[in-house]
């Protein structure tokens, strides 16, 4: 089921253009365009769940083993040091979008990210060169 | 397969004991004792895996399904108002126990959590209500 007024519905499902690292006929990975370090991604699965209390079982027995094989594959490409997963329900969490999504965060030694971060932007270099990485 | 050395293998397979609210074959799930927040939990995997990239797709595919069901169960408990799952890989990520586990926070609407927290206490008087709510 998809949300007609949801942003997040629009960008997994295709209608709105996207940083896609991935797809497949359940989730889409894409780039977040105010990343916390180089590689910061997002899974957001294609059906609409606003949050986690909403996530199918399905979805969440299937959300998991993606992050586990995006982040290897970034990790890879971007030689990084570290990894965070971050999944954030309600506004006091920090959540803005409602539609359930998994930020994959690269971390790298030294760097500033912590874990409350101010948005960066997503470069064309880095996006080019991570979407290359991927064979896109 | 556990590692002697690793003390989350000695709390996951009940040798140390902890503040468990829920135990099945493949997981155990603990309160956190320098909790960010009220009712903070870890889900740790019964098998040792240091992180995320070790992790196996099975224990991939039951992670997800149970920290979405804790959630819900503590927020039930506790009438809290979000929640951040957070799961920490290498050092500079923030991971200080290499065995793979996962951080379940209850947010309250303007609580100091951040995403980078300052650990607390558990108290005993958080413990027993909560552990009341599991039925333990």
């Amino acid at each position: 089921m998809k949300n007609q007024d949801c942003i997040f519905c629009k960008i997994a499902n295709g209608e709105i253009p996207s940083a896609t690292l991935y797809e497949d006929e359940d989730f889409r990975v894409i780039l977040d365009l105010g990343p916390a370090s180089k590689g910061h991604a997002l899974i957001l699965p294609k059906e609409h769940f606003a949050d986690l209390y909403e996530l199918s079982d399905e979805a969440a027995s299937k959300a998991l083993v993606l992050a586990k094989k995006i982040a290897a594959k970034l990790t890879e490409i971007l030689k990084c040091d570290g990894f965070n997963i971050v999944q954030n329900n309600g506004t006091c969490a920090g959540q803005t979008v409602f539609h359930f999504h998994i930020h994959l965060i690269p971390r790298y030694k030294n760097d500033s990210v912590g874990l409350g971060w101010t948005p960066g932007t997503l470069t064309s270099e880095d996006k080019d060169e991570i979407l290359a990485g991927f064979g896109k």
